[in-house]
């Protein structure tokens, strides 16, 4: 190989994206939420494409590092996790990301955020500049589609959207339905801790006598007490795949566990190496969902994949707001994972704007992997241009994801809650 | 890239090298020990090289893995390990490997060392059509060159080599000294299990005063009952940089760790995944020693250290006696790994043989990280032909390895010793 795959520049990109007003916990999602689109340049011409958070602060790592990597090889990963970059402590000490719903915000958890778009452009780059899709480059997939679940939300009405408000079990059927009809998913995870769990234990029932044999989810985001949390794996044990994130923190989730036969699955209580053997050796949570961004990547994901299997613990995959970059990523490292028992998550049907030249699709509820070089996913420049232009022209806070402050616009009564919330 | 990396023919070439008569507490190596070569070849004329255990039951699980490699890509690794190998289960029930010293036999662990060597020859070929050294494919080398540590043997003597005899301290010390003066090596480790614990104590202590500040290593492969090892322990505990496999079985191990200060180190009990759980959550071990053949290959020993780190564990690696394709493959796994504090084993300074055109060498106690394409090595096949015929020449009983036979070749009167020994 003659190619020289030394990186020559990195773009950086933050983006506003238009979000629908869908409801959780700490309040709503704002009408656009930030993300940072990364471009690694090698010398040979060779572009990578990466994608993660983009709230300030992921920005204020992103610009330091990005100068840094200049004259690095993209085949050196590895070693870019070994760089130190300055965290700065007050962004992250005591804070709780997005309104606590990306779990407790770390030094550790911010850094490989962070990276993980780098990561992740630099094996899109090697990809094209070998020829080979990202899924070759970690061992070659083991399944040719990758499974998604319609990720289901309590939502308000909006302009911007025609999928009209989902306030309670019929809305959320209808919801379903749709998703169902659209894009085939076979199995339905819902947004929960928005009302109190009797309406959502509701909720969940609908959808088990609409979808009989569906694989369910249920999601509070910790907004429930132990004793809530098994009431409600009392309630729901018949029809629930599992339980996601009941209760905050492992050791309430242990208790929880110890309480029930339904498995709890989480990406708030282990979502860094560093949290992983406490909660395994409590057999706090039975399956982790991976976000590749909050894990730094898509060979971190691996390992985890690997430490989960080692302690018998499933794994499958979260999503926040993503783009389509993210999407193919999660679906590159999904399909090279031998022991991937439920399907992914993913908020890609709610997005309305990408930022690539072909949107990647649904069909029968899975995303067909890529083979085509790298991610095998093509930059609209020009679109990206214009969230860009959105970005950099904000005067009305959106560049830092703010649910509460949605939520107050909508209800200005709206309190933060204090959790457990029920 | 339009290479073509199918598989279109693979080539096992099983072995017998030379071996010196080293001790350890199961008997004597014999004068040659089998090892088995794999050579994987592309469409576009690219060959990949691979090494592992050569011992007949390793040889009646690689052979039909063989035939069903042709018409793969060499980039599909992942799929390896999904393929159904019938392992013969008379051959590992119960069975203890090379007497014991491979740790406990079992299907998991013979089929994954068979895999290994393939996985390593599709890495070797991968990196040579790529242009890329296998430490590249593996994320990146994090040090340019591997630490090595002494592997000390009590020995007879023998024609076939000058190293003498080794049997007590002075012969040990004397061993060492020369080791460190042809190699460099800054640690030294002392195959055990031999002689009574307090003449191999004894021997530690010479070493310790001939080499002050020196890390030293005691492995007794499982020979001492608890409180042996307890006592061990107590007297070692000022100049050990841990203490390998002093009993046998993760129980036991469990119960030495809690007495004592000094890192139990292992390649015994913890050398599947399968096996992690319960030693990680007993902290039975501090250290474990990763055989890649063990482990299936250098992706998953990645996985291993992945594991070790995030349970606090330490990880270093193993050696059996090898040649240099295994020890190139050590060394290109090892040069990835972030948190590898303690220097690798290796059974190859004792090889004479070898079938490489160029053998690796030791400068100050490390392996300088290859750069070239794959592993960096070149098959010589004229000493692979040699090599073969003396396998197939063999009348010996040298075609599996048996450490007991060896001896009482030596010692008519040896018995297999019944663990605990001491």
């Amino acid at each position: 190989m003659t190619r020289d795959l030394t990186i020559t520049e990195v773009r950086l990109t933050p983006i506003l994206v238009a979000d629908p007003p869908l409801l959780n916990t700490q309040g709503v999602h704002q009408p656009y939420t930030p993300r940072l689109i990364v471009e690694v340049v090698t010398a040979d011409g060779t572009t990578g494409l990466g994608e993660t958070y983009g709230d300030t602060k992921y920005l204020e790592l992103a610009r330091p590092l990005a100068e840094r990597l200049p004259g690095r090889s993209v085949m050196d990963v590895n070693s870019l996790f070994g760089l130190d970059l300055a965290v700065d402590e007050s962004r992250v000490a005591g804070a709780v990301d997005a309104g606590g719903l990306r779990g407790v915000q770390s030094a550790d958890k911010l850094r490989l955020s962070v990276l993980s778009a780098f990561e992740v452009a630099c094996l899109d780059a090697q990809g094209r500049a070998l020829g080979l899709p990202v899924h070759a480059l970690l061992g070659g997939k083991v399944r040719d589609a990758v499974e998604y679940s319609a990720y289901l939300f309590y939502k308000l009405a909006s302009d911007a959207d025609d999928w009209g408000a989902a306030l309670d079990p019929a809305g959320v059927v209808a919801q379903a339905r749709r998703f169902k009809e659209r894009y085939g998913f076979g199995s339905f995870k819902l947004k929960g801790g928005v009302f109190p769990p009797d309406e959502e234990i509701a909720a969940v029932r609908a959808l088990a006598e609409a979808f009989p044999g569906h694989p369910l989810r249920l999601d509070p985001n910790g907004a429930w007490s132990v004793e809530t949390s098994l009431k409600v794996a009392e309630e729901l044990g018949d029809v629930l795949e599992y339980l996601e994130d009941p209760t905050l923190g492992t050791p309430a989730m242990a208790e929880v566990s110890a309480g029930t036969e339904v498995p709890l699955a989480t990406n708030m209580c282990v979502t860094t190496f560093g949290e992983i053997k406490e909660a395994f050796t409590k057999d706090a949570v039975q399956v982790v969902l991976s976000d590749h961004h909050y894990w730094g990547g898509l060979r971190n994901t691996r390992q985890l994949a690997a430490i989960c299997a080692a302690f018998g613990v499933g794994v499958s995959m979260h999503s926040n707001t993503h783009l389509g970059i993210s999407l193919a990523a999660m679906t590159h490292v999904a399909s090279t994972v031998p022991g991937l028992h439920h399907a992914c998550d993913s908020h890609y049907p709610w997005q309305s704007e990408d930022v690539l030249t072909e949107r990647l699709t649904f069909t029968g509820g899975r995303v067909t992997v890529p083979d085509a070089p790298g991610l095998g996913v093509e930059l609209d420049r020009e679109e990206l241009d214009r969230l860009h232009r959105r970005w950099a022209e904000d005067d009305g806070g959106m560049r830092d994801r703010d649910d509460a402050a949605a939520m107050r616009a909508a209800d200005p009564g709206w309190r933060t809650p204090v959790m457990p919330r029920w």
